[in-house]
């Protein structure tokens, strides 16, 4: 990596103009739980992802596409939408589910953040789940690099800056430099202050106290697991895959 | 105050909607600079400030009133407007040049977040130049507070979140809730990695480096002075006063 200052930390989609990635590569966070999801559908063995933004495009392309390879999934404020094969939740993403299968996939903050990025140099796929894989692509990049969170509508979520800030403690070998940018300083204290215990923690997150209301705990012990698997995702030509 | 656990952060004017903010008291925080000059300003007899949205609204205002009573104030991209009477930097604002004056105040992205939490129910003005005032009225608040920063063009900005981080740690005695909100607790970890040097790290925030080439450096010396006054700065309809 050329300097571990030319890293920042974008906290919600909504947080920054297009322009802002261009030539940059970008780390797409959304720990609960598309980013998580995405993880586990390619560990799984789906063929790739398409990330749509809304409805109407998933509509548009499922319908032009053979539905024995496809799935759509998705979400909307957390819920399964009416009529798609999938929701939201990585433990619906099972290897006799998705092996195969090319996934059309629109979740309310995850999918808008990658979506934004599409004018950007490289996009990556992160959550805890395959968190050295990214690192270690990232202790190699050339460009400069944004880690984009992907938030709440707008807000800030914990969970995404608490790996925003793992990441950045990884490569910053634990000591980071006066002049990294306020992004990166901010995911560093947040991770510093409350690293030892990302499970308690992302458990205490505010987003985890809404889905715990809709979907129950599950989701959230299983998105807080470190390391579960070796996976690169990398978008290419609208699709991501490994 | 109700609980620790009722104080939220918001990291720039754009991550949040208006509606979040019904019923709850508001504590706007620009230090670089607009909420910094604000103070100085009425620290050094100005009678009250008028935020405005943009340069149309200003001129319009501006229009309207006695010139001799009233200075026309503010910037775009961190310089003074044409025509205007003072720009944005606190040094400006001597009490030579404000006593007894309102100022109609425009500004690239404080006066926005001020005019966004037009809705709630009470707007403060936070700098670390009158910290502790602030520290004292959240303490007996009543209502749901949120701590707003301004931000950078919806990005957030160290020194802001720094102050928050700062306000929250007053106000929690050192000790913050594991129930404590997302944003409470990125600006409490902040604040306890970087709340030692306030001055070194607002010079070497982002912003800070923008401002060094257009400004130089006095604006950030003043702006990074904690409790140089006892001023609790509340808008009351349309116009911000002590």
């Amino acid at each position: 990596m050329s300097s571990i200052n030319n890293i920042d930390v974008f906290f919600s989609a909504q947080s920054f103009q297009e322009n802002e990635l261009r030539n940059k590569s970008v780390v797409v966070i959304d720990v609960l739980r598309a980013t998580s999801t995405i993880v586990t559908a390619l560990m799984n063995g789906a063929k790739g992802v398409i990330p749509v933004e809304d409805m109407g495009e998933a509509s548009r392309i499922s319908q032009s596409v053979d539905s024995d390879n496809y799935l759509l999934c998705g979400e909307k404020d957390g819920t399964k939408i009416d009529g798609y094969d999938l929701g939201n939740s990585p433990l619906e993403y099972s290897r006799d589910t998705v092996e195969g299968k090319t996934l059309i996939f629109n979740t309310t903050n995850g999918t808008k953040a990658i979506k934004k990025s599409l004018g950007s140099a490289t996009i990556y796929i992160a959550s805890f789940l395959n968190l050295s894989s990214i690192v270690n692509a990232l202790s190699v990049e050339k460009n400069e690099i944004v880690l984009l969170c992907a938030g709440w509508k707008g807000r800030l979520a914990l969970e995404d800056m608490l790996l925003a800030g793992n990441i950045i403690h990884n490569l910053s070998g634990g000591s980071l430099s006066d002049m990294a940018n306020d992004g990166a300083k901010v995911a560093f204290g947040l991770y510093e202050k409350y690293g030892n215990d990302i499970s308690s923690v992302i458990f205490q997150s505010n987003h985890a106290q809404r889905l715990k209301q809709i979907v129950g705990t599950d989701d959230l012990e299983y998105c807080a697991q470190t390391d579960i698997c070796n996976l690169l995702p990398v978008l290419h030509e609208g699709i991501i895959s490994i």
